[in-house]
């Protein structure tokens, strides 16, 4: 692969309807994969069906970095260069029209195509430390460090943000034609909240995890 | 297809590893399926690479409902046959070990595979009105009713629960061996939130919607 395609529009990456909402903005990856604790990553088994799990993201530059088992057939598939799609979506609200057929979503979604970089050895705990302090900000340090058997039974992928898309709704319905139908319209906000951190025995008294980023 | 497996137990939803947080009870997909809004559906395309897109869902008996455009080339493809793979996960919480290797997420994650049907026309309204329901309790009787074109406008899809599989992990993390490392050690819960309504100018003063089931 050559220069990266910055913009990441390709005819792959350009939705088939409603393009006003696409965006291949770099920033605005970033944006929505600073926001993610996880993504669903897809990938074409062996045997020509689509199978896709959650698995937890982080940023790395221009890049999303994902790990799982060396063990795991999924994480197998794709180390071997089996094209991957990694889709990191935030609900962000309802959007409650006067009709079905308006109603929707608010939503950010990144959908990134490619083939994942299988990190060497001396570059994944680099990788796993950025994945660590992504998820639970300020613990790399004090966590008992990776034994070289944890290390070699870690897949840490990297997959380019060089094909992507970028889908995002915000705000009301857009149903001026139905603006007269009688029903409350409008949308309703979610968000993701952390609740209070549930010690285990022995940790009681110490201070608690910083929250993430992508939870504040 | 003859007569569905119930427990959903095939080679392609074992997991290669850790199986023992794995399960295949069709009450605990609809238990995952009330508490979802969105789920993640794979499919190939014709190019043979992965796609990943997210989608409203909602339960319908032993089936889920998803719905899209006609003009959707995602939609299009699953509308003929594709192979699927729906996957809805909630993330229930960050799990903070004593080392990173350990640490893990609370989540409860369906995987559904198989074949989606396409509705027809006549049962494409009832469909509709399940998805609206599930979202949007108690709206669809308001509603502006829905058009002949909007109805034809809209892909219905409905995967049934056949093979299928559930993983979840809870609570706090299990890395007995590191007990006496010290650093704060436990779980953070992770919670859906719906946040204050916002109306469109005219709903000021009628009654705001009902929060779904999903988000209680």
């Amino acid at each position: 692969m050559g220069e990266p395609l910055r913009t990441g529009a390709t005819d792959r990456t350009t939705p088939s309807r409603d393009p006003r909402r696409a965006s291949y903005d770099l920033a605005e990856a970033h944006s929505i994969l600073a926001a993610a604790l996880i993504g669903h990553v897809g990938a074409v088994r062996p045997d020509g069906t689509p199978v896709v799990l959650p698995v937890a993201v982080a940023p790395d530059g221009d890049r999303i970095l994902f790990h799982g088992s060396t063990g795991s057939r999924l994480f197998r598939d794709l180390a071997s260069g089996a094209p991957v799609c990694l889709t990191v979506t935030h609900l962000d609200g309802l959007v409650l029209a006067r009709s079905a057929f308006e109603s929707s979503m608010n939503y950010r979604c990144l959908v990134a195509l490619g083939t994942a970089e299988v990190l060497a050895d001396e570059d994944k705990q680099d990788a796993l430390r950025r994945l660590t302090e992504h998820l639970a900000p300020g613990r790399w340090e004090s966590l008992r460090p990776m034994l070289a058997k944890e290390v070699a039974a870690t897949t840490v992928l990297a997959l380019p943000l060089t094909e992507f898309s970028i889908t995002i709704r915000t705000g009301g319905p857009a149903d001026p034609d139905d603006a007269d139908w009688p029903v409350w319209s409008g949308h309703v906000p979610i968000r993701t909240e952390p609740g209070v951190p549930v010690p285990e025995p022995g940790s009681e008294n110490r201070p608690g995890p910083a929250i993430p980023a992508a939870l504040q």
